[in-house]
């Protein structure tokens, strides 16, 4: 979607359609077509220079250091494959056809909006560079708004930024936030908390035009230098998924105990794809810590677990199947989920969660708010 | 206690007296009276030299690197102080006093065993010098088997090895195991993961003598090299302490993705001081993710959470204080917290939980066995 384009909020920007949304998807993947050649025509010939991505000669595969390649997740491989299969037409890669994924994704289970979150680039906080990292969200951006946002108006974006340069980053955000079809900011985590100072400008380029921030597992955690540890370096892929919750856990930690919420008042703070049951854990261990502490951050006004509720929002997928479901529903009640909980089925990877079954185990009277009302009520008119 | 001394354990070996512990404390803190200088006694003359514990100029103090000085936390500082004020006699250093604690914790509160865990030492794993860090565990368990297990009877003691080498930890496990008074091993940790062949020597030689293992936070989290990280570096004691739950999550997907558990299936473990509302997250991940990535971990046979609930065994404190207790109530149920729970009271710190009043939320038939019940049956005869 270019900037000059018409918006698609215009022809359902009426609080009826608004309200009618029936599902909205927090978590939607797209995937290049052909790998970082599909961002060439966004990128200064500078950087495709510098990127090697001139270079056509195959036996160049052989060796490293000619050809820039986005970090990802190549050391815990997911024995399951990390795609559906069928999330394309034969030839093509899945997930990166947008016609495709509307039909299949959208069509078949009768989602109204789909917020699409970093693929290839979910790893670009770890790369060393961060002018090289800044031009590819960018690109990346660009990318986006033409070939996904304008294919089809169900479609919705995250304004992805490159956090190693905290001003480029919000200079990023100015420059996309009144597209249409933004609907929050994307930061891919680093070693750096996030509480810490470091983000404060990307938070405040945030609020300023209203926009949620949004974190989603970076895969490439504990692999690479500049990214969150998982508590230790796991092993397996079975290790590094289940734990994908701790940078989660550690980040509400630090914005909490960095007071982000008193200094940033109406920044809400999304975190897709990483849990939400430990949060119970974690909640009550906070706020007895604090009734006892709380001189140590005196900024930290009222029980921690009040900014949580009032600023951080969880999606479900990939949502608990406990073997008895009062236990889940004595989470979902403790952590207020009918207000904190929004779906999200992270098509097209390999642990998509079908929406006409996801949410059997919880209360009926639970489910509207976080199939839809939750996330309309978060991210406003920009969902019209 | 010396090697040739009378078994404490000879006067209350039957049946009725073990039955009729009322309340185990599974988490004692015993304090040096005067720093390291108390375990003089027990280091070779060599390492004492390496020490330099044979300086006396004051004026030394000025300066680094001429005294050893066990890891700790000195960079998280806890604004209510670490430890209880009232746990020693006037200009007694609090919790140093073997007969003092025995009457202030376990006369006061009913305690009839209270087992010891590392203080001073917790942060040993983070000693660089293996030798060094091997000889300072040895001389701190003939240190805690003189000073502390022989003054009282209801005193236990914990194994403390030097994990960063593996063969000599074992050979320390061996020398130690069948002094009376000893009831499990206490592995410091490392920034390896708890599920790796590293530790194998130790996990082999405690099953041996059907000694369980137990790990304790190290105060080391974050600081020192080989610490585990805590997902990411805190700036606040208040986030380090909340989040000191995270290496004990990690530790658990590495011990059952890792098949520990089938490669010694007598072991157990005892997460002490750790949380365990956590695992209600952790164990509904790991079960729906082992069910689809089996094939990765072939040597995990069963649902994880089989393995967790056979194997791992939690402590009570810090205990849980949530609004409604409802939601503890079905976070214990889902846990089987009448199996795996141990109370524990982490005398002498600051945030001691009293025992009259630690389960005061837990339904009464829970009680008696995370009193004294489950530590009955996991250390057995070693508590008559």
């Amino acid at each position: 979607m270019s900037v000059a384009a018409t918006p698609v909020t215009e022809s359902t920007s009426t609080g009826e359609s608004r309200s009618a949304h029936r599902i909205v998807d927090c978590d939607v993947h797209p995937y290049f077509s052909d790998g970082l050649k599909d961002l060439v025509p966004y990128l200064p010939e500078a950087i495709r220079y510098r990127l090697g991505l001139h270079h056509t000669e195959t036996w160049l595969n052989q060796t490293g250091a000619f050809q820039f390649r986005l970090p990802t997740n190549d050391m815990y491989i997911n024995m399951s494959m990390r795609i559906r299969g069928d999330a394309a037409r034969d030839g093509e890669v899945p997930g990166s056809n947008p016609a495709f994924v509307a039909e299949h994704l959208f069509d078949t289970h009768g989602i109204d909006r789909g917020i699409l979150t970093g693929a290839n680039t979910a790893g670009i906080g770890a790369v060393r560079d961060p002018d090289i990292a800044a031009a590819l969200a960018s690109a990346w951006n660009d990318w986006i708004s033409e070939r996904w946002l304008d294919a089809d108006e169900r479609y919705r974006g995250s304004i992805l930024v490159a956090p190693q340069d905290p001003v480029k980053a919000a200079a990023e955000i100015h420059r996309v936030a009144d597209r249409p079809g933004f609907v929050q900011v994307q930061l891919p985590p680093l070693d750096i908390l996030m509480g810490e100072r470091h983000w404060y400008p990307m938070y405040e380029a945030a609020v300023e035009h209203g926009l949620p921030v949004a974190v989603h597992p970076s895969a490439t955690e504990s692999i690479f230098q500049r990214a969150p540890m998982l508590g230790g370096v796991p092993t397996y892929y079975l290790e590094w998924h289940v734990g994908l919750t701790i940078p989660n856990q550690s980040n509400v930690l630090s914005l909490v105990a960095h007071g982000v919420f008193e200094r940033f008042p109406t920044m809400k703070y999304v975190l897709v794809e990483g849990g939400f049951a430990w949060a119970i854990d974690l909640l009550w261990r906070l706020d007895r810590d604090w009734a006892a502490l709380r001189a140590e951050v005196p900024w930290v006004k009222r029980p921690p677990s009040e900014y949580v509720f009032e600023h951080v929002r969880f999606t479900t997928q990939p949502f608990y199947e406990p073997a008895k479901r009062e236990h889940l529903v004595a989470v979902l009640d403790a952590l207020r989920a009918e207000e904190t909980l929004m779906f999200s089925s992270d098509y097209p990877h390999w642990d998509f969660d079908d929406p006409s079954r996801a949410l059997k185990l919880v209360p009926k009277e639970a489910r509207e708010r976080i199939y839809a009302g939750n996330a309309i009520e978060l991210y406003g008119s920009r969902l019209d």
